[in-house]
């Protein structure tokens, strides 16, 4: 087995992403790379965009699986496209490509991508005081079945290291 | 154009599902069916059950959009049964197959269906205080961008009465 | 269980499609609808078109499962719309409701369908002599998993009975 | 733009797939790895193993996309895994990720693909005299659309040496 670690990192597209969100989004992309992790992304904008670029920028492995079918919509940063077609249904390829999850604020696109991520049972920090609908889950539960925790951090560099724990364990 | 009304219903899965819960969802499905709509569910128990039971008594059409492959996991309720194949991400096409939406409680599924129909700007109305993770969403936007306000209501009649008005108007 | 019987007609969309594919389609479609079974096809031109007429002319039942989000890309003919947003990857979804499949003509699109209705071992008849690139199957097998013979017939009566017993059987 | 350039090889999955079919893939592989091309397959027996083992010793990134929702499914060549949880669906995302398409025999599955590479209008080339229901498609069209040729080739490198021309065209 040679699969990599794959760490799916979701949040803002453009339409509400602070200079706050693509910075901690970038240093998240970074410090993937540096754990010789691969990132997963929406490959569009936003936190899609800072956090490809900082895997990138850390020599990292980049994929964006867009609901798009031309694989030109993606971002730059992306070393692999996967065009999936399927619009945004494709919230849940993501969940399902990610050996654990980072959330970096978000609207209703990261809700979706959240929910699924945790009806597959994948492993989840989220960034705190970033705002978005996902605030009222973080260090908690979605529902009664308390499938995953959503665990809470405050920085880049902690969210990538809970995650690396969460996964190995 | 002969397309029928069609009005989608999401909420509780057997799991966490009480009597209270099923006793809206029949209700809900008895209205839609007296309204002429057709009742679009996700197939399987629950409150899907329980809404796909109502409309049947009422004489109504139903249909049963499930994540399986095979048709007889659908509930006994479901005059048609598309079965998608998918997984879970069939909660896309459950969303998009919906003129209107009406939420009753429900658990990560029903928030993943919510997320997908205000993405996709369909009407919703939920009934209020039912527990789960659509509460904090009722009577407002799931994010900034105001796609569609999901609208409170305290019973089953006033559910089905004001998504008609929504999706007629 | 009340669910209805399910039959897909495939062929032809409008590029390609002659008045000779439409009038059997229409024919195919009214026997359809004359047996009780309700008619499922990809709700767009062509071959779906006029088999939807001719069930609709039946007073049987009519769903459209297109590959678009809004519902209005349908044709006239479908009482019920599934809009996929998934694009031609719907086309899975319309072999996996199907109970049974009869297949006029038709292209790349039908061969698709023809495919994944294999794939998903449904029972399948082809009017003979229409062209198109499942041509090569009728009267025989996709592959050497022999799955499910492709029954070739010659007339849209003998193909609503023949599947109609291939179902039953 | 940092995308990779990314080939699909597509054939028998393990039923049906000889030892001639793997040698094939294998050295398609390797070829495609040396061109410092990504390897997209569907992830699990047959040709797609061989051609990911080729891609892999020839030290290429080797990408599988796979029906189940469990990453462990794919095989053991496989550095990164999109688990789809949409079945054989998956078929399209497979079409939808390739810069071109190189056909190794293969049953209905391939079959399938290759109608969806077809539909998006992806270049394709087959090897010749391999078997299987591509065989009569292949130095022509399946319709009459004519989308794109299905290029007939007699070798492994002439395969990918005839795939990279036409992406680059």
């Amino acid at each position: 087995m040679v699969k990599k670690r794959q760490i799916l990192v979701i949040g803002h597209n453009t339409n509400g992403c602070t200079p706050e969100h693509e910075k901690i989004a970038y240093d998240v992309g970074m410090e993937i790379a540096k754990s010789n992790s691969v990132l997963i992304c929406g490959g569009l904008g936003g936190v899609m965009t800072a956090a490809a670029h900082g895997a990138s920028d850390g020599g990292g492995l980049t994929i964006g699986i867009i609901p798009q079918n031309d694989p030109s919509m993606a971002n730059e940063f992306c070393d692999i496209v996967i065009p999936t077609g399927m619009g945004l249904a494709r919230d849940f390829l993501n969940a399902l490509s990610a050996d654990g999850v980072i959330i970096i604020g978000g609207g209703s696109g990261t809700l979706s991508e959240t929910a699924a991520a945790y009806m597959y049972k994948k492993p989840m920090v989220a960034i705190r005081n970033l705002g978005g609908p996902v605030v009222p889950f973080i260090d908690g539960f979605i529902d009664q079945r308390e499938n995953v925790k959503i665990i809470g951090v405050d920085t880049a560099q902690e969210a990538v290291k809970k995650i690396l724990e969460l996964i190995t364990a």
